[in-house]
């Protein structure tokens, strides 16, 4: 795989697919506001992971500048301003894969509850604001950031939508770098909006029965799950 | 239990639903606007179970006056003018478990799109449409017709959701009687929005996939889906 630059890096599910990667093996680039930070999050993955760990931290705008597999993993209130931030920075043909939930709590509510974003999703708010030519995914969503930073394995199904179905591909191969994750081909974008209401789902239901969630799906022939 | 009336219950989802409540013992009303074909429904669930199955065919609004348990499972376009045909004949204290998805297929667009609903669901214009001192519940969107109306055990979680915790006790119970299903506490009404939303998911994947596919929740303790 190509280097993966992970935006929110330094926060629990940024930092939980990073650590994921890098101990797959991978090539990780922290991003964050702060180069500081983003640095002391690689290092701390570096000693989780050992001395090959290729691990690295850097500000937001440079961390997309060296690299062209771009994952969101922010709280939604950082959402846009940061796409402004970082479009000039976003090279051609760059595969931008987006995490972020509009949790309600981005404003104030409750984290289980979303808002309704005008483009029907935060990975459509994405689309309109990457450059042209650059390729929008959603995909997970659903992976618990609490099992993501421990060694289990992750008892969860990764539903990838986009569509530019390459991207798609390359974004199912990712995800399946993390032990346990099946990824699914989910269809076009616009279904990004049930991902990301799923994860408010099993943010009460984590709260409710005081466990970390995950979803699979199930009834589906072994060829949905296969990863070429 | 109490006897369950099945409103829609010649229509597939809902014809699987009282197959499968009738297969594992329970009594069965399955409602109709035609009594002559909710009768010709009874008698194929008898003749597919047997001679002990419990189960018969009325109008809807007859069924509804006849018991106390009542489920819907209708298409979003019959969902409001059912609820007020019904309202006069539903008795006090009667439970309305809510299967409905408003698809935009109800109104000529995608089975894998949902319409806004002003109330957040079609459960909770359900909750808006009842007579005062009925409970609704939100639950089985997401059991597979196919399935349901197969041999097959359902692999697929029911996730439950109701102000009345009473009712979603009732509702897990009579979830769990087929085969294969799990039901989960969900919490308040609101979250059926979600649920609904899933099934235009899984409807996608089942089109893309070619499959009949479910839900499954993991990283939850063992109580989250006890039964008491």
């Amino acid at each position: 795989m190509p280097t993966i630059v992970v935006l929110g890096g330094t926060g629990p599910e940024g930092f939980g697919l990073a650590l994921r990667w890098v101990r797959s093996g991978e090539t990780v680039i922290i991003g964050s506001r702060d180069a500081a930070r983003a640095r002391e999050a690689a290092t701390k993955i570096q000693a989780a992971v050992g001395s090959n760990a290729k691990v690295s931290g850097e500000e937001n705008g440079a961390a997309c500048a060296a690299a062209d597999l771009l994952v969101l993993a922010i709280p939604f209130e950082a959402h846009a301003a940061l796409l402004k931030h970082i479009k000039p920075a976003i090279r051609p043909g760059s595969i931008v894969i987006d995490a972020t939930v509009p949790l309600a709590a981005s404003v104030g509510g409750r984290a289980t509850r979303t808002l309704g974003v005008w483009q029907g999703s935060a990975a459509q708010q994405t689309a309109e604001l990457v450059p042209q030519g650059v390729s929008v995914v959603a995909a997970s969503h659903n992976t618990s950031a609490e099992v993501l930073n421990s060694d289990a394995s992750v008892d969860c199904d990764v539903i990838v939508c986009s569509d530019d179905t390459t991207a798609t591909q390359t974004v199912r191969t990712l995800a399946t770098k993390i032990p346990g994750v099946r990824a699914i081909d989910g269809g076009k974008l616009e279904n990004a909006r049930i991902l990301e209401q799923i994860t408010a789902l099993l943010i009460g239901l984590n709260i409710r029965h005081k466990g970390h969630s995950g979803i699979r799906i199930t009834g589906l022939p072994e060829k949905a799950y296969e990863v070429l």
